[in-house]
């Protein structure tokens, strides 16, 4: 047994002390480690400071350093998530759905914990706080295996929260960071599902598809956003641009901007809004037709519509239905979040019913797909696939559920 | 494009079509499906026998060749299941939840099919009628891939289901068979992960191994059935020997009934009980100190406690504590239906507790793990993973969920 599955080994052993802990205890740690990550800031800032110039060193853009740097701000609101986390009802021993069958055996179904939940990621070392609390929150084991950026700062995190664990006289295994960056390390981590419970992977297209491809543990993932809008015809003129500016430009890096808009040839106000989103910096690139309306629309390839820009790009085509709008998104998107602005209710209930999205929207913005928005407090991504969990995925989808079955010795005839 | 693929694509296609089908037209076909089953019984049979003459040729056991075959009376069964799901709820378009945000946005979360979904299976021709017509209800386009010894009888069967569709104008696509039983074509099928949604296999471990390891598409599995029942020192005599008897000779060859027993040592009757199952015709390995106790019993090896016999054969140990016996059940259960008979309360709610598997007994025989005993109706088997769905597999697990907003013009600021 080499090193790496010692340490995966003691992860999957904490798991049975990780899920029978109280409601009471698992909040008083969580709120423990929130003053221990406020109070050791300064410990916090100092690694941070290694992973930056590395970064500097490394050539990482601005917006990349930017999302790495922690200040004394940023800890505060970081370890206050914590007690956001300890706020939320534990989902824990909730009893989903009970019944007393014909032959008298009493069937409760119980929501337990996944077990042990790896969790491999590139964001920022607020993930690490995030996916910590929630994993210790839902009673699971985890196992961190952030991105080689945030190195050392994720590896002081989990230190600090491992050392309030230890105080507590709980095993330290229950948060587990994996101390090695390397490719080939996280390579190995993934083939350990006789320990591994669940893997979530949070990040790239490229990391994702690389343990899809790679694993055997059961994964809860997060494909790209290649989110939609359409102008439908009779779509209100202010609440249309409203929309779409907010949908594109409010906060064009995240997954739930749009990356393209499909306008109702029919629309009387097409040449207007596109104006109005040149006018905001967005690059328009756009199928023929589109680009023949102003100058300033790059022309669009095959691959736009299949492209996540996470910048201030957008991809435009007329259409000629709601239908021929519900199938290109159903075909060139990623299944995330869609929407529609119309003032056609049969269009509107149209475009809500058929397309196969895990989030659809009429007359919103994109932008609110998202566990602080849907109500669910921190959020441990957006799941895009189908089983288990679609949409934003909070603390109540970190767990499973058991069927615990109370009888009087009846046997089966 | 090959053959194969031009199959799925058609199934692809074919889903959204399956997914906007009233309730009562999928009642409606459900029903003249069964009685095209039933009306056409002769040319069922007539190849069920093509399939049972090579399996005997093929030298199959008798009890596999009595599951493949079919008769008139057999067939009136199997065509009665779909009256069944035809009688089950609709699932699809069912709010699971629903709030309005501050803003004024109005969540809905609704039930809709997986999408298309693969089954994969090696049993009995019956699997093939159940699976299309709980995909069928549950709005999902499905493609079929049997096993190959009742490849005659699945295909005749199929082609049935499909002859309905194409009466009722639908597309035959949505009930999809792979009319090549050759393992290489599997190994193809599941690879298309760009038009499949789910893959759920049906059959024996090597196959789920296999399923498991070579496709990216997202699994529903049901691993085999190591089961326990674990006899504390309370248990009432005459209850204990009823349910171990009924766990695991009931039906020996499910994967529900039960294959190892852990007996406190303390508990007064265990040569008794011994004897009863000795005495029912069953093979026991003890461990050392079992072995002892009579000399029809065998001594049992390591790789015992890992066995699913699914045969009149049980693994037997003694242990000194409820403890042992959890700890037992964890190390080295399938985590599917687990047992305690004890008089304890504190040992009966830390056996629920503790032993972590999809179900969990007092004082009742594990063959009740059952979508059918579960009020379910009927099943697609029983998942023992933690994602998704864990325990029996009904119409409802056969579905995901999408997130439906209504706005009045929202953006996010």
């Amino acid at each position: 047994m080499n090193e790496l599955e010692k340490i995966v080994l003691k992860s999957h052993e904490a798991k049975s002390v990780a899920a029978n802990l109280s409601t009471e205890v698992k909040n008083e740690i969580l709120i423990l480690m929130k003053e221990e990550l406020i109070k050791k800031g300064d410990i916090i800032i100092k690694a941070n400071r290694q992973d930056y110039q590395k970064a500097e060193k490394d050539g990482l853009s601005k917006a990349m350093l930017d999302r790495l740097l922690l200040d004394e701000k940023r800890i505060v609101k970081m370890a206050e998530s914590l007690q956001e986390i300890a706020d939320l009802p534990d989902p824990i021993g909730e009893v989903i759905s009970g019944t007393t069958r014909p032959n008298g055996l009493k069937l409760r179904q119980i929501r337990v914990p996944l077990g042990v939940v790896l969790i491999v990621y590139e964001a920022r070392p607020n993930v690490t706080v995030d996916a910590a609390g929630l994993s210790f929150k839902s009673g699971n084991s985890v196992i961190l295996r952030g991105g080689s950026n945030s190195f050392h700062s994720n590896k002081t995190i989990v230190s600090m929260l491992q050392e309030v664990l230890k105080r507590k006289k709980l095993p330290e295994a229950i948060i587990t960071f994996i101390p090695k960056p390397e490719r080939e390390v996280l390579m190995e981590l993934i083939k350990f599902n006789q320990y591994i419970d669940v893997l979530i992977p949070r990040g790239g297209k490229d990391l994702i598809e690389m343990v899809v491809e790679n694993s055997r543990i059961p994964v809860i993932f997060h494909a790209e956003g290649i989110c939609h809008l359409f102008v439908d015809e009779s779509a209100e003129k202010k609440m249309c641009e409203s929309i779409v500016i907010n949908a594109k430009t409010q906060r064009p890096g995240v997954c739930n901007a749009i990356e393209t808009l499909l306008i109702h040839k029919k629309y009387p106000y097409i040449k207007e809004l596109l104006e109005e989103l040149i006018k905001k910096k967005v690059e328009l690139r756009g199928d023929p037709e589109t680009a023949k309306l102003n100058s300033a629309i790059k022309k669009a390839v095959e691959k736009d519509w299949r492209t996540e820009y996470l910048d201030m790009i957008l991809s435009v085509k007329l259409v000629d239905s709601a239908k021929q709008a519900i199938d290109h998104i159903n075909q060139y998107g990623s299944h995330h979040s869609d929407g529609i602005i119309t003032e056609s209710y049969t269009h509107s209930e149209k475009f809500l019913k058929e397309v196969d999205s895990a989030t659809v929207y009429v007359n919103a913005s994109t932008r609110f797909t998202d566990g602080g928005e849907f109500g669910f407090g921190a959020e441990m991504g957006i799941s895009t696939q189908k089983l288990h969990v679609r949409g934003p995925m909070g603390l109540v989808h970190m767990t499973s559920t058991k069927y615990v079955i109370y009888g009087e010795g009846q046997i089966r005839s």
